[in-house]
């Protein structure tokens, strides 16, 4: 039979591989939920009202080799060159053993935050390391589990110190030779909370001010310009006045260098990139918080911490978690949700692997090679402004600075321009001897011989001060002594990925979090050299292809969500919140309503919409909702009436954390703009939108998206995240923007320390777009909405679900009613969590929104075959439950109550409880679906959180 | 403290990762074996005759980032142009799922061949998969499990027919269409078993040949030059003969032509390379057999079938191992011993990922592509010589035939030139629009206006005559049409790899195997496309990379080895043997004593060594070993004299197949050079020898390694594998030719398909060697022989080490002696063997060469703690089998002889053994290594042998 080459070319290849239902598939479920057609119940769920006007106008889809092509023509628009930048961003050489089997593999890279303990104890670990890391070389006693980048992290060091001192003062000092950026960024966040940051631009100027009033210090170690201060005294007279003594801290220098913790700091910071993340442009990196042991109920972020489990065996988990934002709501005082996992873990590794020995030449490396060559410098008649360096060294060059500087670009190195007259090199772990010598020929004059290596080959040593050298241990856990062969490394690499239950084995049918297929043909490219091995501050003309990638992929989501601008720069969801609200401030100040800070956001909100009002100052006001869990509208108006010309904003969710299309959403925007407010959609859930109904078209002023859920960049175990900020037209001039990195400035500010945020995976939700096409992506909502209904009716008649639209559908999650569970069986929502674990699975989203329920979010990339299984457990399970009911088992012993259960548990000679073992394993169907063993029984957390321990755990505590 | 910049830059810093052992853990192991240094040890081991005069000369050891980016010059040496040559070589994609997941992964590629059918499921069910792709395709009966290349492959289905036709006659009949590769490596093996291989120019004298003698004949379907014949009357006439009919087919051509076995072949070889596989310059690639029924049990090389556990469910193994050499030794009538597993694997999982109709879309628009092609040249005026055809069409060109070809180079596109006067055009899955236009251009004259794709936009269809056309379906088993989404696949492969235990959760102490470390920084450029995306009949200055890198390569080898000269091109050991052979006899043969047929090898012999010696027409006898193991001298001597001027070669292995450096080796060189006879040396052993002593220079005149062993190519599950051949001066001349591949024409001839062989991994070899340079490799060897010395001497007590030199130590392995214990408990060899993976490790080699014994060969990259890991394990086992012994066990029912113990056998309530669970489960030290639970109890062979099964298990039988 004749074909078409349009058919035989398949330019849509793509997209049935990432929508796991296929034609056959959807008309059983169809039939299922009693719809005719995909499309009819799409129309019977989106409201007419918000329906899209018109198809999204993408380029049509092309398959995985074109996009991965048409990619690589971007990439290739970026220039790698040597780079000499430093400033907080280095060369570093990412061990292959961990960059093919951590940050290239979807055992560690599709994972999710490590809530569910029992199915996280391998990732958790290796935060644990490196929290260990972040401890001992920073000297301090705690460490939290990564945050942002260093310039957020040291944002957050300051509104830990402002609630943690004792001083009382609004004013912040910052030493002037920090990092531009970090100082942009603290700017940005001090501003809404009327702290004021002072810059000490000399010496002189930071004496003087050290003797003043602040509740606060921050200074950098080592300086960006490259030299390093004895602080010691500084920290006593901070302390005098019983204020905080922040510093911004290099790891590997504190190799060599005495740490802050020795020295009286009270919160260290900094960024852990060249622990073997590429550069990226900019990220994504883990940077660290450490603080005094005081602090550590304060500190921000993720914690890891040791317990134990029903056996009472150590294990790990998420430690604190009343201080989350999810707790805490409007009392919170961060609103980071993601952090950094995946490149802390690739951190963790890069220290297990090389050992204190190793980081410690690599460091020394480093500092004899800058030593040498500023030797040479020296020989050239260019003297470095400090004695005392690192890695870094600064050189005055007056008017010919412009002028060494395209030489460095003629022979392919950057070199970085700091205060105009000056030019800064900074070396690192990649650094070669050809590296020094063209660097020496750069600021050699014409005709001026060339200082020889050889030389200086013998007896360099670092340039650090006596008094600064460092004389203590670190690392002296035997997981940084024990792996140094590679051998040795991927067998610990993989035995603690197979700890751990991720996408590349399970369903993760997460309410809210959306757990979709991250393809390959997407992560591929976020390791090209072209793509990882430039710096955020390179010239412009370097990052040709970032600013191609950044401007189409920001064309394509403004599509998407129908808004008229959007900012790459917020790389988690929580900062592109903070940049939308930011942005909705900053307007009503341009017209003169500043006065206008109430925040209302309905009880059913996500945590983060309060704690990030607060952190633009606004005040929040909670709104009610109705039994079906809808957005009150009478509540509503009567709360915007009574705030009257002091309303900015109305934070909320849609579809709504309830799972639901909430049908009068036009109305609420109607309402609120009525009244002088904008209006803010948190795009959580636009998985359930993008094809379908556009935020910015029906009502919306800003939305963060999190590229991270609907746009297929992985979870990373937690983080990385990109958080985009999407405005309406005359919000745009409100976005964030960078100073330092060159992108302008903006009324806000920067809300990152690089100018594209999380830089390195956006070419993740470039390649989804451009593989879907605007059918595609339709097609992926559908589906996702298609296999949530799916789920709801299947598991209908045992487990109800709690809110629906009136025809009885849901969008695309629906919320599982456990609550009658307690009374019938003495089973709580948690226990069935538990239980899906020794069926296989990762638990939905627990008693979110609503305490005692399960959120069920299948997504689209699942297939049918994969939902039927995630359907078996839970009706078998429910089963069990009934087995309770009717009294067969006890209340207190039976198989949820016991779950999860290990294999050691289930082996005991004297098993005595009234199941039997093969009940307790719980396995559905082995041959197709190995079993999937918890390394550890149910974790204890009140016992850790009593027992607070977030180091490694002494090998004596096993035995 | 000042320091050396040499220390720092730490250009062996690539040394310790390999190697597992540190100095401590040297110091500790040299004490417990009582040595007071590595370098006494080794003296006090290696025969002072023998050891090397010098240290090899080797370029200076540099890092792993430093060998990357050498290695990256010499890759861009290669050029990648669009390739059109086909011949068996085409553009393929590998899903990046796939890509990323199997061939990237190293669960796939550092596991070992599946003798140990409980660890090996999921590798073997792929290979089943494998087996029912080429049947399904083929249209026969029966496949195995994959062939080293589509030339040897033919070459065995010669001898196979050979040995199973009635026809009686010496004659072997080929198309003069077959690839030329093919007829050449045909042409090598007939040679020395005086069959007789006749060419048919043309179809008359096809014809002509048809109607005369001969046992077999062989086709190409569809031919080289791209024509489809109907061959349905060929084969009649043929079988008219009692001759077989042997085709070699293209599989993706089979999705759209009626398959061989639908009209009467006997034999269909081929490749799979273009199922996912980059041409990689010629290899690795699968290729495959298939045959009728009654074939089967004479089927050379692995084939996987189905068979039943101790439990009574379906559990995969090896089928018809009695066929292979190792059995059979000198009446093996094949000596394969690798397979192409990990290509194997590739292509199946390709066709999973594809399903039917996926694969034959993709098929669709070749040929489509192709008939459009076809149509725009006859626009052009240039006509296709033949109206019928898939993928390929050839032009008369006549004179043009070189200008159009250089026209091609200049535009980037390589075209084949065939018999002079024809140029060959091939398109593959990867052929673009782009493509096609471009080549229309190479084949407008000036000025010639372009055909248009538009105009042939609808309508078209495959150039293939409708009687050719396949109606039949295939790929109908639910494996082939369920994981269609990359979600789905992604998961299916994880499922697979968990099943099985491979060097990234375990040692693998396999003796004679050497499982040693495979590097990620050695694996990570054969992906390059520089290395990847070359045809290997590219014109030569296209492949300079290649042959820079393959020149380097042979240069270090030489030197490890002491030879002169040596050959790459052999695609596993068994083929390295072959051609080592080869130039032994035609060497006696060019100084006319071709007389000389007489092959000595000791009774301890490899099996592969009678079979290669079978294969290039010698007679092989056997010669004595004493009681030490050791060669008897005496009777060799008796053997070299009693067969005067008929001795040709003799063939041993060094240090010896019993794990010992004999110590008059040389001695025996000597003995066997005086009666004119030349020294084979079997490089198996390789490992204990690199940089101590070389064979070369203790008196042996061919040798071939094992490049996956010794030099660190993955085993792959069982391949692919390189095996060159190393010669003397006087051999040189005799190493392999390949005319087909431009490298020259040899005495000998070609013996893989392609001129270098698996080329594709070669790099890997490459980096081992650059990044661990002379005194590394030396280390590597000694600290080899040492870990294996320290295993005999801690398990002395437990399990008796059987063979040692007079001063009591092994070599690299060491034969640990379980013959006793028969008596003593009823325990075997093999219930050891399967105990052990109980504790969670892959078997040492199991009852070879000694019956009753395990060698265990832990080599260099094993760390201490790994060690004690596996001493532990085996002593725990001894102190169970003391159980037996002393009755508290009975000798059927203790947990040796149900071992291994599947999780569902160990949780059943009605547990009935004399021994508790805890102690069936055998778990050592679950915290810091994660029970493996094998997926099925002990596999039956006699039953699956019995019962022949060797394709997709019907989902039924699982229930």
């Amino acid at each position: 039979m004749p074909h078409s080459l349009r058919d035989l070319e398949n330019p849509g290849e793509f997209i049935p591989r990432h929508i796991g239902v296929d034609a056959a598939d959807e008309a059983h479920m169809l039939s299922v939920i009693g719809e005719a057609s995909r499309q009819a119940l799409i129309e019977g769920i989106v409201p007419r009202a918000i329906a899209r006007s018109r198809e999204m106008n993408l380029p049509p889809a092309v398959g995985e080799a074109a996009a991965l092509a048409e990619l690589r023509r971007i990439a290739s628009r970026n220039q790698v060159m040597r780079s000499f930048i430093g400033q907080g961003y280095y060369g570093t050489t990412t061990p292959p053993v961990i960059l093919r089997n951590v940050l290239e593999n979807p055992a560690w890279y599709t994972a999710y935050t490590p809530y569910q303990a029992e199915i996280s104890q391998g990732r958790m670990e290796a935060l644990v390391n490196f929290q260990t890391l972040v401890c001992d070389l920073t000297g301090m006693a705690i460490a939290n589990a990564s945050m942002l980048d260093e310039a957020t992290s040291a944002a957050e060091a300051m509104t830990l110190a402002r609630r943690s001192v004792k001083a009382r003062s609004n004013t912040f000092v910052v030493a002037g030779d920090c990092h531009p950026q970090t100082i942009e960024v603290v700017r940005t966040r001090a501003r809404p909370l009327g702290i004021e940051v002072v810059l000490a631009n000399s010496a002189e100027e930071w004496q003087r001010l050290l003797a003043g009033d602040y509740f606060a210090v921050l200074a950098q170690y080592p300086a960006t310009s490259g030299r390093i201060d004895d602080l010691r005294a500084d920290v006593v007279q901070v302390h005098a006045k019983q204020a905080a003594f922040i510093v911004a801290a290099d790891l590997l220098a504190l190799t060599l260098l005495v740490p802050p913790g020795e020295w009286g700091a009270d919160i260290v910071v900094g960024t852990t990139q060249r622990f073997g993340m590429p550069m990226g442009a900019g990220g994504p990196h883990a940077a660290y918080m450490a603080c005094r042991d005081e602090y550590k109920r304060s500190l921000p972020g993720r914690l890891v911490g040791v317990s134990v489990d029903a056996h009472g065996n150590p294990a790990y988990r998420l430690a604190l978690q009343t201080r989350e934002q999810h707790i805490r709501r409007e009392k919170a005082t961060s609103n980071i949700c993601t952090a950094q996992v995946l490149p802390a873990v690739v951190a963790s590794m890069y220290a297990v692997y090389h050992g204190p020995d190793g980081l410690r030449r690599i460091a020394q490396r480093v500092a004899c090679y800058t030593a040498l060559l500023a030797r040479g410098l020296e020989q050239l008649g260019h003297r470095p402004r400090s004695p005392n360096f690192f890695d870094t060294v600064s050189l005055h060059t007056g008017k010919s600075t412009q002028t060494l500087l395209a030489k460095g670009h003629s022979l392919g190195a950057n070199l970085r321009v700091a205060w105009d007259e000056y030019l800064c090199i900074s070396l690192d772990e990649t650094t070669t001897r050809a590296d020094i010598e063209l660097l020496w020929s750069v600021f050699a004059a014409p005709g001026q011989e060339l200082p020889r290596i050889a030389d200086f080959e013998q007896g360099l040593e670092p340039a650090i001060a006596p008094a600064l050298r460092r004389t203590s241990g670190f690392l002296a856990h035997p997981v940084f002594n024990t792996h140094h062969s590679e051998t040795g490394m991927l067998r610990y690499i993989r035995s603690l990925s197979d700890k751990d239950l991720a996408l590349d084995r399970t369903m993760i049918p997460l309410g809210s979090c959306t757990m979709k297929l991250n393809a390959t043909s997407e992560m591929i490219p976020i390791t090209w050299p072209e793509f990882a091995n430039v710096h955020p501050f390179a010239p412009a003309d370097q990052l040709a292809g970032y600013a191609e990638l950044d401007a189409q992929l920001r064309a394509w989501l403004c599509e998407a969500t129908g808004y008229a601008g959007i900012s790459l720069q917020p790389n988690a969801g929580s900062q592109g919140e903070y940049a939308g609200l930011l942005a909705i401030k900053a307007w009503h100040e341009s017209r003169g309503e500043g006065q206008r800070n109430i925040c209302l956001i309905p009880s059913s909100a996500h945590g983060t919409n309060p704690a990030s009002a607060q952190m633009v100052g606004m005040q929040v006001v909670v709104t009610a909702c109705d039994e079906g869990g809808n957005v009150d509208l009478a509540d509503l108006e009567a709360k915007c009436r009574q705030h009257g010309d002091k309303l900015a904003a109305v934070m909320i969710t849609y579809p709504s954390t309830h799972g639901v299309f909430e049908t009068r959403v036009k109305e609420l925007c109607e309402l609120v703009h009525r009244h002088g407010g904008r209006v803010y959609i948190d795009g959580a859930n636009m998985n359930a939108l993008v094809g379908v109904a556009a935020p910015g078209e029906f009502g919306g002023d800003v939305s963060h998206l999190n590229l991270h859920k609907t746009f297929c960049i992985p979870h990373g175990g937690g983080g990385p995240g990109v958080g985009p900020v999407c405005v309406v037209e005359d919000l745009v001039p409100f976005l964030p923007g960078h100073a330092t990195g060159g992108a302008g400035a903006s009324p806000v500010g920067a809300v990152s320390a690089a100018p594209l945020g999380n830089a390195a995976v956006l070419p993740i939700s470039w390649m989804y777009c451009r593989m879907m096409g605007a059918q595609g992506l339709r097609q992926a909502t559908e589906v996702a909405i298609l296999s949530a209904n799916y789920v709801s009716v299947r598991l209908r008649e045992h487990y109800p679900t709690l809110y629906a639209s009136p025809n009885g559908h849901v969008a695309h999650e629906c919320i599982l009613d456990l609550r009658p569970l307690k009374d019938s069986s003495g089973v709580t929502a948690e226990d069935v969590a538990k239980r899906l674990i020794d069926y296989g699975f990762h638990a939905p989203t627990l008693s979110f929104p609503v305490p005692g329920t399960l959120m069920v979010e299948p997504t689209e990339s699942e297939t049918l075959d994969e939902l039927e299984r995630f359907i078996a457990a839970m009706i078998a399970i429910r089963q069990e439950i009934q087995r309770i009911e009717t009294g067969e088992w006890p209340r207190e012993d039976n198989p949820l109550k016991h779950a999860p259960h290990t294999a050691a548990s289930l082996l005991r000679s004297d098993w005595q409880h009234a199941y039997p073992r093969e009940v307790g394993a719980a396995v559905l169907d082995e041959r197709r679906h190995a079993k999937y063993w918890p390394p550890v029984g149910r974790v204890d957390n009140a016992w850790g959180d009593r027992n607070l321990f977030c180091s490694c755990v002494p090998t004596g505590a096993y035995e």
